[in-house]
């Protein structure tokens, strides 16, 4: 839900067709709460037909002898009694008037806009019904299905059932469109009909699954005399609605009433709970102070939660829309709920559930394989694909790939013991996920473990930010040392060169580079340190080791040095090396993968996060056919054995192929387009893909803070690196400065992006004084607009005291 | 899919709604069909309504000049025009005929037999349309959706649109209740109502869908005289399926028909597509000789997968049923596809997406959790859920939280090399999964990789098994030598006696087990190896290490001897114990956890698998108080640094919840009770819920069988061991004797528990010499007979020859 009052109680009436009583039960329902001395609203948002059959004119006719108590509305009529997509065509066309269809937006703000107003005109109990028309998808004005359009209001749902012949099936199946949607249904109601008898078989049937249902006698049929009809007709509602205040239409208002109270209730126990039953990751417990500090997610919609806090907000609603900032965990791609991964979840969950994979196949599973080899990460290198559950499954499974291909090559003399101890070229700052050979695979620093037997050897690699609007290459101390220089800063224009590795490739720091890297290596070898076995590398940005944004000219020498100058061959030179896309991958930062920029193709590679659009956990190792080979012989044991249970489950395979499909329409329609264009004509880059969601104006505003001491942005992300001599996980500084962000507030002079145009806060995360922010895909420009007036305001006040 | 043939083409047809046309357009269909002169089936599985309006009827009426190519069939006919369920039930009551309701199963054996009959019957090209009834939730007979009873068949379909005010909505509601089953749609068909237009709106929606659509002219209007009517009507058809063999309906022929060819070339390309980019896990690719050895999944129902051959089996059909012996790696427990599950997965994608879930909280995470730790595998000894991926995650989690505890206790002399190297105490044959820190805390033995250090000592435990009808307690070396006994087999008597661990913790035995165990840690202690920190166990039985079933005893007195006396306080005493129930857990063997039967809790539980019903990967690790107080501080780096991106995701959380619930009924209503008396009865066993689903009498037979070396069955589980010299992960005997179940064979006298009655494989697994099978929680006791029938032919001729 997007909005929840205490003393409000908002439903949203769906029918499981047209024609099948809406109206009418609803002027039941009215009648009975004000009946009960509540004040009630009726909001009809479209209404088609003649305004004399409108059915406000109904709800007020009928409404009784407290009708005082009743407030109607009507947001948009008109008059031909058809679907309203086409009613509002043909007025347009009637009209003439150009672009008058209201969109999505306008009508689901308008409506929040009445919910509001009604919360704020009565303080007392009040019951709101909004009407919808038709049935669960019949078109909205704009041609949306009704059950998406309003989707980001997610109000609690009364369905009208279908009380006539296949009624049953037009019942069931609106149900379903429903929940596929995550609405909750408070109670469905229906015509009595006495011969096909549905609510017979519907009570059961939604009893069963919690909801009530309730059977409501036929209205009299229509007289043609009007003023009979009148008399007849309250005459019904009288019968339904009785003086004695106890009939099926007043039970159903006290479970309306109760499942309001509920959910009330339920929200307000959550952070108690969880405090109490929960542990969290990387949390720590301790410092968890109160209820106030858990932040309760009632639901969420695109890019925004809707969060629940027991204090009414200054909109007096319970409930917080707050933009996702860390795009969950990095894994969001096209927003929360997004239907079309909703029905690719449920298409293999109905056709297979899940299938054990060794020696069998199932299409969603070859479909991503092969997509994901021949089209996608793995194009130009990768022979196969080997399916886990996370990122770190899958970077243990790069690892054990790399390692076997090493022993086979080079390994006849290692004994056991040495096969333990290889060890792994890496980055300081790196991270691989905190299953312990991917720990292995990292520094020993903030992230460890009693278990954690670092094996390997890191670089201090040199780094791009945005410094005071400049594109800055920083060198670590043992690189100045090196280049003999005094300043570890290098100005190097824009972005577009610092990304340009083929260009940079003949300029003296990437001879610098060169010589650092051999020399590093062969005083390893000449010192009889660890025998190296594997390169391992987050290509571009370390992303939990801090928002590192790495020169790429780095890493590519990195790999040129290691693979020596005979990389020609088909097979791996040197070592193996690993990219860990997990991150980066798959457009996070505006690209694919990161072999095309780099010019260089990794053995092994790993996706996962966005892979599967930020709904189940699913993860791809890719790898090259020689390292494949490593493990083919007659003899099972020499088999890759490792798996999980849940190893290429279709809906993971499903969700996948669905959101590859959708980023690759978008990457095809340059759907980002006006924020790529103006990145292009800055100064700062623009080439080779290297641009960002981020407004470049804003970035560069931001870089020349007092207390910022570097940003950098590429893609969706956007890191901010604050000024704190302390620094490092623990710190804190991040968390202060933006402390105010994660609260609603909206500047007055702009409009809320978030549903219903309430005033919205921003999940955001930090790694200790780096704070950083994150779009999706699909953000609207507008959106990403407000998110960033939102983070300048914050800061500029907080820098200000 | 549960029949393919490759020259019959069957779909069935689906209506959005009553009365939208199904009976005309099929007629259209069948008309244009023969008209290419292919044989032409029509069959209406059940009919209401007098027998002159039959739809059969009419479909023959108007079939063309080449009716003869026609056979149209209907299987139940009712007079009453009400639904089908209403109208079994009125004529039950009016003939007075008892039980006479056919069931679900009797439909779609019936269904699948006429699909069998027309495709032996007509060697030829041939469509088959089956049209269903009312809308496509409509009750069957019985009273179970259409959908849900016709999914075992999983028929290519054909929705009839609804073109109608309303009919948008109706219609795709209608598609997507199909989707949620697994259903394909190959085509749309719909009137063209020039007023509402619905065409227009569905054209594009089903286009971008990858459906086609056609949009055909409504039929003239009934006329009252017969003889008018039939001109007109077969003037009607003339204009839709005219002479010249080109029309909308023929292009929707041309569509079904490409549709056909399609699948079988898909199912027929995915071994060859899978054997060059999938590498799968656990499998040596080396000795996968060719494309047979590739199972290729169609699609599942309950407990069988449809299987595809590129040969047309026995009776003609592509595609064959295959039990799924192995429920799908241990992680089925409610069969494959289940409505509800996929309504739970589809409810929490629609309502959430994923959500980041660090100091956050959602309502399925946290009922799932709440259920868990109290009333579930943690209740009285747990207090927090902690979320990962599978069970291997989980494991680290746990080895994570146990050595962190022990250190915190007793660690303040470790430096960090030693807690590097701090051992677990477990079980030889242990598995714990494929991360490394999980594979650490296993022996190296046939499970291994190059960075796997086992860092523990292992005991060899003794084993229960059934010999010869009896059961045996099975002493290792090293605990024969303790007891100075020159045999190894212990006969206990029975297995309510083997599993009532508090009687026999008073027998010589125990205290056999407790000096050895006692001795033995005492040396390790004395001669200096590794300092200990933890005991790991799969209480009951080792899965993945063999179906080792261990003496639960043994079990019990290691966490005795290690906990010491002192075992009343609230805190965790001598080692933190970690239960690895990924397998056991669930009521997989017969129980929800193991902690009563051994009469000791652990201080950290790991579950998995069943978890999630078999459908998305998720782990839970629960843990202790006073394990979690252990990370509890001021300092955030001493938080439990572990979390996977979609960590409490809540598709996964809110199907363990669904699955849950239906657990608990299983459980409550004893559905299983029929196999569990006859335990009882036995001289088994029966007591302390130690019993099985397979039959005493089956179990105790295949015992004997001089092949058999040695089995053993709980809950859902049963393990045949054979006697092989070689034995080990890399024997092959197991599969050698049971090679010729996996293909379908059916005798004669028994009747199929496959959808549709057709002959079924068996898709079971082998570790090296040791084959098992598994069921599900809710697999009906006939299907168990009929794979025990098999399993027993299979071997009786193996055996024999």
């Amino acid at each position: 839900m997007s909005t929840l009052f205490k003393h409000l109680r908002v439903h949203q009436i769906f029918g499981a067709n047209t024609d099948v009583g809406k109206t009418v039960l609803t002027s039941a329902l009215v009648r009975a709460s004000a009946s009960r001395n509540n004040k009630v609203f009726y909001l009809k948002p479209v209404s088609t037909g003649p305004p004399q059959d409108a059915d406000d004119r109904h709800i007020t006719r009928y409404a009784g002898s407290h009708k005082h108590l009743l407030h109607t509305d009507c947001l948009f009529r008109y008059e031909e009694p058809v679907s309203p997509h086409l009613a509002a065509q043909l007025a347009l066309e009637r009209n003439g008037v150009k672009g008058a269809i209201p969109s999505d937006r306008t009508l689901v703000d308008s409506i929040a806009n009445y919910i509001r107003r009604c919360s704020s005109s009565s303080p007392q109990a009040a019951h709101l019904f909004v009407e919808t028309a038709g049935g669960v998808h019949s078109p909205t004005l704009s041609g949306t299905s009704q059950l998406d359009c309003y989707r980001p209001l997610l109000l609690p749902t009364i369905l009208i059932g279908d009380a006539k012949l296949g009624g049953i099936s037009s019942t069931i199946s609106s149900y379903e469109s429903l929940l596929l949607r995550g609405y909750s249904i408070d109670a469905v109601l229906l015509f009595r009909d006495v011969y096909y008898r549905n609510w017979e078989y519907l009570k059961p049937y939604f009893e069963e699954r919690g909801i009530h249902l309730a059977a409501i006698d036929y209205p009299p049929p229509r007289i043609a005399d009007l003023e009979e009809d009148l008399v007849s007709t309250e005459q019904y509602y009288q019968t339904l609605v009785p003086q004695n205040g106890r009939s099926d239409i007043y039970e159903v208002i006290d479970c309306l009433d109760a499942c309001h109270t509920r959910r009330i209730q339920e929200l307000d126990s959550l952070p108690r709970r969880t405090l109490d039953t929960v542990w969290w990751p990387f949390v720590q417990h301790g410092l968890v102070k109160s209820e106030k500090d858990v932040t309760v997610i009632d639901s969420a919609a695109s890019d925004f939660f809707s969060i629940y806090s027991s204090h009414e907000t200054t909109q007096g609603s319970l409930l917080t829309p707050q933009f996702d900032g860390s795009a969950s965990w990095w894994t969001q791609a096209l927003g929360h709920a997004h239907p079309e991964l909703t029905l690719a979840a449920a298409g293999a969950a109905g056709r297979y559930g899940h299938v054990m994979f060794p020696q069998a196949t199932h299409l969603p599973a070859l479909k991503l394989a092969e997509r994901l080899v021949h089209d996608g990460p793995g194009k130009g290198w990768a022979t196969r694909a080997f399916f886990s559950d996370d990122g770190s499954t899958a970077m243990e499974v790069a690892l054990k790939m790399a390692l076997r291909a090493y022993t086979i090559r080079y390994g006849k003399r290692l004994d056991a013991q040495a096969k333990k101890n290889l060890g792994i070229i890496g980055l300081k700052g790196s991270y691989h996920g905190d299953t312990i050979g991917s720990m292995d695979a990292c520094e020993e620093g903030v992230y460890t473990c009693e278990w954690h037997n670092a094996k390997g050897y890191w670089f201090e690699p040199p780094t791009i930010s945005i410094q005071q609007g400049k594109i800055i290459v920083s060198l670590p101390p043992a690189l100045m040392a090196t280049m003999g220089s005094t300043t570890s800063d290098i100005d190097v224009g824009s972005l577009s060169w610092a990304y340009d590795v083929p260009i940079r490739l003949d300029t003296p720091l990437a001879e610098v580079y060169r010589e650092y890297i051999a020399r590093t290596l062969q005083n390893l070898k000449v010192n009889g340190g660890l025998e190296l076995a594997a390169v391992v590398l987050e290509p571009l940005v370390m992303g939990a080791g801090g928002m590192i944004f790495v020169d790429p000219l780095f890493q590519r020498i990195l790999v040129d040095v290691v693979r020596g100058s005979s990389g020609s061959s088909n097979s791996w030179t040197g070592l193996p090396i690993i990219f860990d896309e997990v991150f980066v991958g798959l457009y996070r930062i505006g690209m694919e993968s990161t072999g095309p920029l780099l010019g260089v193709y990794p053995d092994i590679s790993v996706n996962a996060k966005i892979l599967t659009g930020g709904l189940v956990p699913m993860a791809i190792t890719l790898a090259s056919d020689s390292i494949f080979k490593a493990f083919m012989s007659n003899n099972k044991t020499d088999a890759l054995l490792h798996g999980h249970s849940y190893t290429a489950h279709p809906i993971g395979c499903a969700v996948a192929n669905k959101t590859l499909d959708i980023i690759e329409k978008l990457v095809e329609t340059q759907h980002w387009t006006d924020a790529q264009e103006k990145w292009v004509k800055t100064s700062c880059g623009g080439r080779n893909n290297v641009w960002s969601f981020w407004d470049p104006d804003f970035v560069n505003t931001l870089s020349r803070m007092p207390k910022v001491d570097e940003l950098m942005t590429l893609g969706t992300v956007l890191a901010i690196k604050f000024k704190d001599e302390q620094g490092g996980y623990g710190s804190h500084s991040a968390q202060t400065l933006l402390q105010s962000i994660k609260g609603s507030v909206l500047d007055e002079q702009s409009v809320s992006p978030a549903p219903g145009g309430a005033p919205f806060g921003i999940n955001y995360r930090t790694l200790g004084n780096v704070a950083y922010f994150m779009t999706s895909l699909n953000t609207p420009s507008a959106t990403i607009r407000s998110v960033e007036d939102r983070i300048w305001n914050a800061l500029d006040k907080s820098l200000a005291s």
